[in-house]
């Protein structure tokens, strides 16, 4: 990671942080306990990949960062109360998040529950209440856009889907079926939110970022099991080697470690075409392609 | 209840489930689990109260009703979604709802969780899908106020009040201040996000319609306390009794039945009163404001 990225990096992490914590609800407003489980959860953590996303392609599309930071972090808002949810103890029953234990170990269940609902509203919130567009009625578009993206078609469905497959031997199509909606979708709505806040686009370059949040999505959920499989406990900031355990299909389990890091610098390969010929300077997107597969932790 | 309204509450619950019917997803998309989940839990049961508040505020303001289906939709999408999440074993860890099997009883916790998740999302897609006023500024607003309606500060937070209230002796004023919250907000939203589906109101006429919404959704707690108190579990379609099983604190706990009742149709003419020189057509609205103070089970 050269110097500047990792400045731009730096300083876009600190901006979505500060934003967040302006945003939250203050702890010493009733309902303190839920307040303060909301910002414990979304705070001081993650590394921001979907708000750095929004952001780089806020910034190759010439958006204003002031309309790009609210997209950033209604999508962080909707990823965290994912993860909020998913890690109780009906779901995947996890203890550690982020290298800290997770919501309602901190908490309690019904408070981390309660966490998840009010993140998902706040995010519907602030993009309703701040202007993205010009033009109000794209400001609507986009809000249907995060909606479809978090719903029953997109990441819950996703969600829905992998319990459906714990288990169960799936095919590599099948995968990326589950995938694409889990992770995908929010990932792509990251991309796609962030470059509407810019200028218009024309339908072929729609397309063209559309296919790159696509490839970007699948390969940062390919490095994700790598992870998993890899790394330690410590590093990750989670509970490691939790697929296995749990039997869930996975890239590494089907394909394997090696194939698929190959798969995942294809996928890569596959992100950086997309964005050729789009007519736009795409280099800061193209280093947080960089950052998403070649991130160690 | 006179056989104009009688049919006029027909009609209007025919709509909505009609409504909810055709933009629900359908059983036969994947994933098909979710998908029937999410019908199961929002079709073929309740008053559809809300709804028929935001039918008759937009009735008294001229509101096409191509425009309040949508309103009443959504704000029945986040009820149920509420209920969904409430009865989880977590929670008030109910049985029964609506005469049914509770979702997570017929389905199972995970599923019941995405459910209501998959149920808020849905929700502020269809406030952002189809117009909903002339101005689209006005509708982005209308989606704030959905949202605000909904989270910690709302529904959501009053929730978490009452989580944190259970065993606890409340004061009046404290009961009070959670029901504004917990289902209060809502009421409130679907009677004023009903009325912005019309003509524009004046900082009077709005202020008068907000302490009317604020009146019967006090009112409507009050008489569910009663009911819990005092129906049978095969009246109520849900388990009754369950506040004092719990120890939760009631509006019966603290009155009585008989103060209890006496509050409600106390509250029930501050509404009739907040309605008067309002300089429009009330008489639905009072209608259904009579429908849910009288309102046997």
């Amino acid at each position: 990671m050269n110097a500047d990225f990792q400045g731009w990096v730096k300083s876009h992490q600190l901006q979505i942080e500060s934003y967040l914590q302006n945003h939250l609800p203050a702890e010493n407003h009733a309902p303190k306990r839920l307040h303060e489980a909301m910002r414990y959860a979304v705070l001081g953590g993650g590394k921001r990949i979907r708000p750095l996303l929004s952001f780089a392609a806020g910034e190759l599309n010439g958006a204003d960062e002031t309309r790009a930071i609210v997209v950033a972090a209604a999508v962080e808002l909707i990823h965290v109360y994912s993860l909020v949810h998913d890690d109780l103890p009906c779901m995947d029953d996890d203890t550690l998040r982020r290298g800290k234990p997770t919501c309602h170990m901190k908490y309690d269940e019904p408070t981390a529950l309660l966490v998840g609902d009010s993140l998902q509203s706040l995010a519907f919130q602030l993009m309703a209440e701040f202007s993205l567009a010009e033009n109000p009625k794209k400001q609507l578009e986009m809000i249907k856009q995060l909606a479809q993206a978090a719903g029953s078609r997109g990441m819950a469905g996703g969600q829905a889907i992998d319990l459906e497959s714990v288990g169960k031997m799936l095919t590599l199509p099948e995968l990326e079926f589950m995938h694409i909606h889990k992770t995908g979708a929010l990932i792509r709505a990251a991309v796609m939110l962030g470059a509407y806040c810019g200028d218009k686009l024309s339908e072929e370059q729609l397309d063209r970022l559309d296919h790159f949040a696509k490839c970007i999505g699948l390969a940062f959920q390919v490095v994700d099991d790598v992870l998993d499989a890899e790394a330690t406990t410590a590093a990750l900031g989670k509970t490691a080697g939790k697929d296995a355990e749990q039997n869930k299909p996975t890239y590494v389990s089907i394909l394997g470690v090696k194939q698929a890091r190959e798969l995942a610098k294809a996928l890569q390969h596959d992100a950086y075409q997309a964005l050729e010929h789009l007519g736009k300077s795409t280099h800061r997107l193209l280093q947080v392609t960089d950052f998403i597969v070649q991130r160690e932790f």
